[in-house]
């Protein structure tokens, strides 16, 4: 397998297609954003963390039967996944209250939401990725409503698995980002990364954040951070 | 009946008790409002005209079996309607893109919307009446997932009548906003009001705004906008 031409370059992964049409080769990079970009840093060690993670979770939910774009590790900021037509929406699942939903609604951190709150934010940088509701997405031709309704099946199935997996380890699963896309056969699997990057993860000990927000936040280094999560990770054998 | 103390003094309407528990004495004000209070001014004749067109289509949709608040009619600017516990979401339903949609969407003025959109906004001065969706809703506790549906079929039902309505005097009916309440005996009701302060109207043969835009874009007066709608609605009698 070889990389060809490259096919995305984001802020935090180069993709490239490779000589499979069914196949994209996908690299890591040390660069952390928040602030849709405002803010960019170069973090030595982060890609090859958020790869282990992603890499780790990912074999486990196609395990479990939850389908992920996930086919295999090349090196350690390397994976090779399934290409996808990706639908463009941001799905958010929420636990508990934090971030930009804690601030919107003015309501207590780490607030619990039952049932979990789904939420969609289209994704477009021109329009700043705006939070839209399930008939918006339908009327604006973004996804039809089997689609929808199958991306919140399939993220409640996916909270589910790491709700529970993260309890095992002391770790509230607060909040996290998701996007799926269709392969070449029209089956719907969970593509994109599966990091510190896009959940939040809080220690339910001390109640320090073990994701992003330390990055957002300025609250120290963030790879010791995610590399607690890696090892924690590693250290429980999932079920 | 008499009015008693004051409920409630809106932007729009003062809301009176009455020796009916049930039952509160609604006086339309001569005042429009734009961006959230900040835009105000006394209109003369717009109280008697947003009274005289919501008694004339609250009264249809009574009569066509979508329950709504009203009961009758006192003189120009008071009506009589059910007391409600009101549900605190305002629910506008989207038959074309204009107004916030068209902005935020950066899709086209007047572009169709099919099936048309739902959205819900939580009636809130301190948070700016955030838009939200039907999951935050519930977590949240404003309504329950009954409750929503209910809101969601009922405001089909009440756009369908409308559209209609308006599409045989020559009108489009662009987009509205709704509130609900439930009596006391738990029955969900369509409340509040529905006058071109809370519809957009535009004429099909002119393209002109029927409708509060008038006032929001500043378009000329605004009373004999109005009056124009509540003539064509009495000109042409409901099926
Ligand atoms: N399996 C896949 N097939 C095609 N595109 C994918 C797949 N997985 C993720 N992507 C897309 O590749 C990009 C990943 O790079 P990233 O750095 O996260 O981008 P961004 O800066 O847009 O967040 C995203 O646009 C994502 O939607
Ligand atoms: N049937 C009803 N029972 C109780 N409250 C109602 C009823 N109909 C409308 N209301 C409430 O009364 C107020 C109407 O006054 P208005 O001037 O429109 O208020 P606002 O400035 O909040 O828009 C609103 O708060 C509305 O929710
Ligand atoms: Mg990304
Ligand atoms: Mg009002």
């Amino acid at each position: 397998m070889e990389k060809t031409t490259v096919l995305y370059a984001g802020k935090a992964k180069q993709m490239f297609n490779t000589d499979d049409p069914d196949v994209l080769w996908v690299e890591y990079k040390d660069q952390a954003t928040a602030l849709n970009g405002k803010k960019k840093v170069q973090i030595a060690g982060k890609g090859e963390l958020n790869r282990k993670i992603s890499s780790l979770l990912f074999a486990e939910l196609n395990a479990a039967g939850l389908p992920t774009h996930y086919l295999k590790t090349l090196d350690a900021t390397t994976m090779l996944v399934k290409k996808c037509t990706m639908i463009p929406l941001e799905a958010v699942v929420r636990n508990f209250a934090s971030g930009s939903f804690e601030r919107k609604f003015q309501v207590a951190h780490l607030r619990p939401l039952v049932p979990a709150v789904h939420e969609f934010f289209y994704k477009s940088d021109a329009l700043d990725d705006p939070f839209i509701n399930d008939e918006q997405a339908i009327a604006l031709g973004y996804a039809d409503q089997a689609t929808i309704q199958a991306i919140h099946t399939l993220s409640d199935q996916v909270n589910a698995y790491l709700k529970e997996r993260f309890a095992q380890l002391g770790i509230d699963l607060v909040d996290f980002k998701l996007e799926f896309g269709r392969l070449s056969d029209g089956t719907l699997v969970l593509a994109d990364e599966l990091s510190p990057d896009n959940m939040r993860l809080v220690d339910q000990e001390s109640g320090n954040s073990l994701d992003k927000d330390v990055f957002r936040k300025d609250q120290g280094p963030l790879t010791p951070v995610y590399a607690q999560v890696l090892e924690r990770l590693q250290s429980v054998v999932s079920r």
